[in-house]
């Protein structure tokens, strides 16, 4: 624990330095970023990912970890690209968002600030530590960055190219640190640092983030849970519905927005149900159904509880036929992460219950439940998306790495 | 913890029922709440404080938590006027914060929705029974309250006759649930009752709050930690420092937003000093200062670091004489609770420095710290003042105890 509050008091005092620097400083050092990947120093990194890789090749780490894990010229372009769109966002800092004069004089303005100190904890991708190093940078929190023990020759190569251009832009490098211990109680450790980090945001697969919020104590944001569905309703138009059923399942189904159990009224079953599976045969999906749902369906396996639980995040979709839209929406009140759910209706109050009734964070009428995405919803860069209902829900672009705090402003006023 | 899941899981239920209840309706019930206190009922929680306040007796509970403790037919009208006063308040719910149209022709609304089951654990008072609850009902969360068991024959008594208003006015009595195991494993219990709960929020002392922040795995909105500052810088007008520190150290030295360490400039210390300690001890209230405040106010005690550290809600106010604004600042940085914080200035730099500079929830120029209130920045209703940085920060009203939903409209958009 020595070792990382010393880091947490660098993190801290930086954030303070960084919480003054202007709009035009925080742009200079994230341009000298990502120029820095795109020069000689990004053959450093290069380099240094080769030896994570070479590690991985020799403790057999699995094709697609290693895919993840791999950096090219093009990789590090597309990062330095990422690098620059997020200095040309505009600065979530400063900006006023409420306020007003008080009867005894008072003028009490809000204005956005940044969080402070934010940690992340992500796992193979050296991509991850740029992104988020820009996004925090961005919006002047200053981060703690910790990858796991694959990645950290990638990642540390990485942090000392960021924190060289922090220095020679006049910004504390301290703004970025990579925790280099990749032990376990590394990981322990700054979910417990209280007194420096003021938001941890883990990224990865499910079970970094289920260990994260069982055992942080400090605030964390739960992003990416996302068993997500779409119901079918009676009067639904058949193709539109089976192209969004298609493309949320199939064109990307190992992501937080796919869809992973579709109702169906019970009244449109029968059209829609061998539809659909005739679209989905072309990906080879898997179907697995209820009772009702086999009766049209002949011959496909039978629907757990276990898989309406399941986000699959693969070529597998669970179906449901149910008798109303209230059983619908029972079932997904159940089985949801409060991620997203869509409704194919042509029916106008059904469309309103739904969206009234459905309480996760992207409710959707006729379109994809792939659509929630940061990007997609036009924030420009995206730190994730949060499944919890504090703070942030839905997708999170940079206003959700803020704070803020009340100016007031008198002449002399007591109480 | 099987009790206390039956409770969670009807609280929950509860609250999917409300968040589809009209402004009308929910107005219609505190309406019926405030009323039924008014009436024969109120007599019946009236006797049930007796028995509350016979056992505080017997215990030998202290004068001021029996004082808190106690009910009144006056003091039940007041709980009654605060109940109208939260049905008087604008709706938060169903407030459309964001939104617009996308390229490919997807509608996208953020709208505040309620944050789904609020639960609230304090101690000896029953007034926040009422309270709590109104303040839940009106932006459509079910509650869970736990109270201290000094207060539970109270607290029961109204969560009955509250019940018995939603009931009448057709809303489910499950909106409103009071935990009437008062055991410590109760709160335990509800700190940790992570599937059923969205927030838990604190409201009592600093054992109270520090116990939740640590033991609690739902999260936690922290409240109330005050340790607030005033900076009397060197071009200060001596009378209004001296009047805007003996307001907010005075004026109520128990409640948080009370000063407890005034800093002040070296150049301007030996005309303030003298006169602040005049105007202090009309009120006896103590003072502690450092070695340059001593030779200044001769006889004074001397502050240590556990001084600078205390919040002392009480007539007790330490003092330093620093030789700059930036040390002032430093000092701010490491002992305050990031509540509220006030500087003293007629220099234009200064004050502009200052509040950017402090990173606090909320910070003053030339005003007393006693303003970070509710009621005082125009809310209506507070839930407590949040010294955290996700979320909320500085005084809370009914739209935070909110949270949000992306609803997207669209006609076959797929991705």
């Amino acid at each position: 624990m020595n070792g990382l509050i010393e880091l947490g008091k660098k993190a801290k005092a930086a954030s303070h330095l960084l919480a003054a620097a202007t709009t035009a400083q925080k742009n200079k050092a994230l341009e000298a970023i990502a120029a820095a990947f795109e020069s000689d120093k990004g053959t450093e990194i290069l380099e240094a990912n080769q030896v994570d890789l070479s590690a991985a090749k020799e403790n057999g780490l699995s094709q697609a970890l290693t895919d993840r894990l791999r950096l090219t010229p093009e990789r590090l372009a597309d990062i330095s690209k990422g690098v620059r769109e997020v200095a040309a966002l505009p600065d979530p800092i400063g900006e006023i968002i409420g306020g007003g004069s008080r009867p005894n004089g008072l003028k009490i303005e809000k204005i956005r600030t940044p969080l402070g100190v934010v940690a992340m904890i992500f796992e193979a991708r050296p991509n991850v530590t740029a992104d988020a190093a820009a996004l925090c940078l961005k919006s002047s929190n200053a981060c703690i960055l910790r990858c796991g023990k694959e990645a950290i020759h990638s990642c540390m190569a990485l942090e000392k190219v960021m924190r060289e251009a922090l220095e020679e832009t006049g910004l504390h490098p301290d703004c970025i640190q990579l925790i280099h211990d990749t032990s376990r109680q590394s990981a322990v450790d700054l979910m417990n640092l209280t007194s420096y980090v003021d938001v941890l945001i883990p990224r990865g697969g499910k079970g970094l983030i289920r260990s994260v919020a069982e055992q942080a104590n400090v605030p964390v944001i739960e992003t990416g849970a996302g068993n997500c569905h779409i119901y079918v309703d009676e009067s639904a138009q058949i193709e539109m519905a089976v192209n969004i059923c298609d493309n949320a399942k199939t064109s990307r189904p190992s992501v937080c927005n796919a869809v992973e159990t579709v109702l169906v009224h019970s009244a449109i079953a029968p059209q829609f149900l061998p539809a659909l599976q005739k679209a989905l045969n072309t990906h080879q999906v898997e179907l697995r159904g209820c009772p009702k749902t086999a009766a049209l369906l002949p011959g496909i396996q039978a629907a757990t509880e276990e898989d309406y639980a399941t986000e699959y995040d693969d070529y597998i979709l669970a179906l449901r036929v149910v008798d109303s839209m209230q059983e619908a929406i029972a079932h997904i009140q159940t089985y949801s992460t409060g991620h997203s759910e869509a409704i194919i209706t042509e029916n106008y109050s059904n469309a309103k219950a739904f969206t009234e009734l459905v309480d996760s964070a992207a409710v959707y009428v006729n379109a994809s439940t792939r659509f929630t995405d940061g990007g997609e919803f036009g924030f420009g860069a995206e730190i994730g998306i949060s499944t919890q209902k504090l703070h942030a829900r839905g997708p999170m672009g940079l206003t959700e790495l803020c704070s803020s705090k009340y100016i007031v402003t008198g002449n002399g006023q007591i109480r």
